[in-house]
């Protein structure tokens, strides 16, 4: 006898382990089974960590399960979970799987059964779901899924060498969820990571900006700006709108100002304006802060919108006097941030200016100061309120 | 005709792809050839990305292969991999393998093959290796491996169906190698992430010492002194020797001081001794520091470290008199260092004391000021002369 449909399940099986999300795999198998083998429906209970129980995911096939309320999810106590945990079809049947008429023989020749409780509980399971056959998949001596079949289409039982298949089939399944979860796992811990290393960095800036009193809360006001700029331009410009740049954006904004640290606080802290020997001391805090960070290899990008957001687009900023396009994208946008935030701030000898007079000067120094791009942008959030 | 080793190779198959180390899956693939399917000796090809060839991987076997010297690797030019990289196998033999036989029959026949000459290389590699059929590995198109295999041992040819078998092994192979690149991949991200978070820490960490111009290195030196103790005392102390305990330990050791962001730069840097109030204010740097830190719930055992790294043993210390074994273990360790560290450095206004003396102040503050578990491995490294 041939299985028809072997080759094609194979395949798929072996292409499962590609699947790194446990729901969309066993959706993928039930969707294959319904359509390769023509059973008329299928349904894998899924095991949840988080939830230490089953959860079924139905294909509507043919006819469709009616899936009672309260079925969707089965605890460890369900009958048909502890049987599959038990490992009560290899002990009772011989045999991986479970047919609804090897169950149905079994209790109708009345044959001593220990667990002949249970095996009825288990039937009464298998009609809820209208499922000939049950195969359970292990990874190792865990009951990772089971599988429900339903009828076929054409009203023939499944043969032995079907079922086999199955149970083989059962098997690839239970090492591609495995698999997925030693996947997820390892992305949960990568995406954990570098949450530390973004909670560091707040951190520590947070600590620094402390220092600098008339400016709290400016690293994350920028911060923020200068992730709406880039998502505005990054509508038209590929660049702009990568995950990342957005990444290095939003680090060199909250590190713009690190190179504040070596700036003395009598500087920092100062109520008044600054003679020209102290304006150069405090001039100094972008190279300063590109000269800390250096070492951090891994976020060169962001260390150029450190360094250079007091260039200016005409050629006039420091520290290099760097021109137009000669400045990075990344330092142009946070310039724009960080001068807007910095004009509507109070400073103790001088009040800030109110939004409207500062969005002004920010559009009458396109061109010369920032790098038009950005003020376009700007201006467009502005005028959707936005800022 | 049945194949008996079968359901064998096919339940290592399955367990290939929890082996995420392709050299040590293409090992175990080798040896399971050898061992189950009884040939006197195997070897698999393998795609290595860096180098841009493939890398011989054999199996001594029966007989063993003669590896000729500049045969362990092949380029991409080599005939039997473009032989595979083109698929010729499916195009000239309408057949996914290449025997021996097939090859030297195509060739006796004199039929018109246009590409006769590459053959004839592609069967003197074969011969050069003794192999007696060769399966191509394919990930998609892509040619991610070659399996090579001898002779059968009891002199038997391999039949179709067994060839067959092995097409499929080797996909499943291809799979599992791609599989293991994906997880390699995820894990050399993760270890750029934790070194991306570590180095922003020590160049932070670094730019915040500076300011303290009379401890320059001291943030180095203290985390390397912890280390050393802490591994000394992981001999005896399983908590001290798991890689959590280190990990929170160096981040610990290098943030110790953090808090001193927040001490004004006349008291951190003052050129003697400090007053009362001066002294007060220098001492809330501990908890200064857990304060900037505590946002960073990854890591708060190594916030505890920062927190308690000047209490005393006998709850005279700071900033809660925390006594004995109340104060958490890892402040236990960096207090030693810490102390160490500040009695052997110079300050503007006294001289460092001499290693012996630092030592012999630190044997007399045993279970006074320091934890004698502390004390007892320090006085070991420095009889081992590594302090």
């Amino acid at each position: 006898m041939k299985i028809d449909y072997k080759k094609e399940l194979e395949t798929a099986a072996r292409n499962m382990i590609l699947v790194h999300e446990p729901r969309v795999l066993i959706r993928l198998i039930v969707r294959m089974l319904v359509q390769k083998v023509k059973i008329k429906h299928a349904g894998i209970l899924l095991y949840d960590k988080n939830k230490d129980s089953y959860v079924l995911m139905v294909s509507g096939g043919h006819a469709g399960f009616r899936v009672p309320a309260g079925f969707a999810r089965m605890d460890l106590d369900n009958p048909l979970i502890r049987f599959f945990r038990e490992h009560r079809a290899k002990k009772i049947f011989g045999d991986g799987a479970l047919t609804y008429d090897a169950l149905k023989k079994k209790l109708k020749n009345n044959a001593k059964v220990s667990s002949k409780a249970l095996l009825k509980k288990v039937l009464y399971q298998m009609e809820i779901f209208q499922a000939v056959a049950c195969i359970p998949s292990y990874f190792r001596d865990e009951l990772m899924a089971v599988v429900l079949l339903g009828k076929k289409k054409n009203g023939h039982c499944f043969a032995g060498e079907e079922i086999d298949f199955f149970v083989a089939l059962a098997l690839d399944m239970a090492m591609a969820i495995r698999n997925a979860h030693l996947f997820r796992d390892l992305e949960t811990e990568l995406e954990k990571k570098y949450r530390l290393f973004i909670h560091t960095v707040v951190s520590l800036a947070a600590a620094i900006e402390a220092k600098d009193r008339y400016t709290r809360g400016h690293t994350e006001r920028v911060t923020n700006l200068s992730l709406e700029l880039a998502k505005k331009i990054g509508r038209k410009d590929k660049e702009a709108r990568s995950s990342k740049f957005l990444e290095h954006l939003n680090i060199a904004g909250l590190l713009h100002d690190i190179g504040k640290i070596g700036i003395p606080e009598f500087i920092l802290n100062k109520n008044g304006s600054l003679t020209a020997a102290e304006r150069k001391k405090m001039e100094e805090h972008p190279l300063l802060g590109s000269t800390i960070l250096q070492p951090i290899d891994e976020i060169e990008d962001a260390i150029l919108g450190v360094k250079y957001h007091h260039e200016k687009f005409d050629g006039t900023g420091y520290p290099e006097g760097l021109k137009g396009q000669q400045i990075p994208f990344i330092a142009a946008i946070i310039s724009v941030a960080d001068a807007f935030d910095a004009m509507t701030t109070d400073r103790p000898y001088r009040k800030g200016l109110d939004k409207k007079e500062a969005i002004k000067e920010i559009r009458q120094a396109s061109g010369r100061q920032f790098d038009p791009r950005v003020v376009t942008a700007f201006v467009e959030l502005c005028q959707e309120g936005k800022v």
